[in-house]
């Protein structure tokens, strides 16, 4: 098999400012392998936040240059197999592997002419709506943003900032749209026993990460207490986790750039469901490359928060659509994704 | 703990025939379930096929008297942990364990003030549409049966005997609605293969059990070559059962009453997540008890069958209704049924 890395630097429409900082300028690199003249299709979006760089992308893409020989089926189980080659050298690449992964399903789809939700037991008009994210930010550029989300139906506020609930008031009453928070670790177990009860009292429908992976005790407590949906994204990245964690929260949010692709998101989505943790697929700033790979699993789910490629100012690709806030599934075979 | 056990003998509205044979009167037994004063509604709809019969409940029933004591928790593990002594007593009575197993989530969820569906991380609002299953008749009745099919927007309809592409055509001909067939293993597998493929020219969406669940050699056949999507039921009892068979089928069929109750679905579920196979939950003719008990499993599967008390003349209880066709879950807490 041969792969082709295209670096890819890209901004977005607004700089993009969450508890941690701000960024408005994103690189992610698309993988293209090919097998038997057919090219499947992966990007790795690295973030600095899981230890990443778009430089330890590229090293680890010299590392694994003699390690892609074989069919798509034995490269996903030397990438996914506890043991296997590619899985052991990426350890610590799992948006590496996320581009492997999901080129590899790519591949697998096109190679059976089907696309991937199928190949997944995924129902494509089971596709939940998806939020779109508004980033901290001033009082009129949050209402500015409020009217540009129009076509969503849920929005996703980023809080964990001071003044956080004014900025929620104002989009609950500029919008009187579904409310979903992202506090992203900003809140300390004190503040998130109030402010969860407050955002539950304003109708808010969940909040991810109020406080910091590290404090687990302080997760436990608020998962007992809290009125709202408690959804860990920060605490959850590998399987085992949501087994290890179902006690610090009611739900899980997987995003492939953590757990490295398509494979290990079902085998956390099954455990979701084992041990009754409902069920949110996020994504990085990414195009809809991997957007797209995370939307063919969007059927199995109770929550999207798919928006990364909506929030770029310029994808290079194409692949699902938002219509009327409803993911819908491109029908051609693998992801489905081309490029505009 | 106390339990008091009632047993019920209904009719159903129309005879009710599936390639195996007719019925009209359906005798199952309403679990109620007594814990500090609080009471936990399970339901026990014994089934011939899989080794059942309303005396082998009552034996069961004597059997257990002794080994109730503890919480819903302590009994919920006795029942479903390997080892437990009710899991082991119960064996071979699943719909016995299916009526413990559904009056402890009744239990856990009215002491805890909240909707099962809560309790298992589902997503009230994603329930999927049912199905309404049209019997095997004369076609004068089944003109009738899916006139009177109005208020839902899917027909199972049971197929596997002499003339049955016949009675398909007349259904969709005459509803214009998306059609399920079951087989109820009724063909083999030179049958299933031209069959499969005339449905899916006809545009039905799926069909259950075309062949005996013995013969897995035929099943997997089946797979590789139907156009049309082939679930499993007869051929899916227990947990493990998904991933033995996952190369038998598209996806698997889930009855509270051949897996033995809420908890054991919740693992099925989720090892058919796992293993890339498609859920649908299914019933037999129950009241809303054990309807509503599937029901609250419904947010995490992609298909739902659940229309076991809609074909009672009389059925004593309410819980989930269906409105335009959705599932539409009680909010009460626990299973949320009531006796009308």
């Amino acid at each position: 098999m041969k792969l082709e890395v295209e670096p890819l630097r890209l901004v977005s429409s607004h700089p993009f400012q969450i508890a941690r900082g701000t960024r408005a300028e994103f690189e992610m690199f698309i993988f293209h392998l090919t097998f038997e003249g057919t090219i499947g299709l992966g990007e790795a979006a690295p973030q600095s936040y899981y230890g990443e760089s778009p430089d330890t992308v590229r090293e680890a893409v010299d590392e694994i240059g003699g390690m892609l020989d074989g069919d798509p089926d034995q490269l996903l189980a030397s990438l996914n197999e506890a043991g296997g080659e590619l899985r052991e050298t990426l350890a610590d690449h799992t948006s590496v592997r996320a581009a492997l992964d999901m080129a590899l399903w790519d591949l697998r789809g096109k190679l059976e002419g089907k696309p991937c939700y199928e190949l997944l037991g995924a129902e494509p008009s089971n596709t939940p709506l998806t939020s779109f994210t508004i980033g901290i930010d001033k009082r009129e550029v949050i209402d500015r943003k409020v009217d540009a989300a129009a076509p969503y139906k849920i929005l996703k506020v980023k809080v964990g900032v001071p003044g956080d609930m004014e900025i929620i008031d104002r989009v609950i009453a500029r919008s009187g749209k579904k409310v979903r928070v992202d506090a992203n670790e900003g809140w300390d177990l004190e503040m998130a026993i109030g402010k969860t009860r407050d955002l539950f009292e304003r109708g808010v429908e969940l909040c991810e990460q109020p406080i910091s992976h590290e404090d687990e005790e302080g997760l436990r407590e608020l998962k007992r207490v809290s009125p709202l949906e408690i959804i860990l994204d920060e605490s959850i990245i590998n399987p085992g986790d949501a087994e290890e964690k179902s006690d610090q929260g009611h739900g899980i949010n997987i995003k492939l750039m953590k757990c490295g692709g398509i494979s290990p998101a079902v085998d956390l989505i099954a455990e979701a469901r084992r041990y009754e943790l409902k069920v949110m697929l996020g994504c990085m700033v990414e195009t809809s490359i991997a957007v797209t790979a995370a939307a063919q699993l969007s059927p199995l789910v109770d929550y999207a928060d798919l928006d990364g490629n909506l929030l770029l100012a310029d994808d290079p690709f194409e692949g699902v659509k938002v219509i009327d806030g409803k993911l819908v599934l491109p029908s051609g075979p693998g992801l489905g994704v081309t490029r505009k």
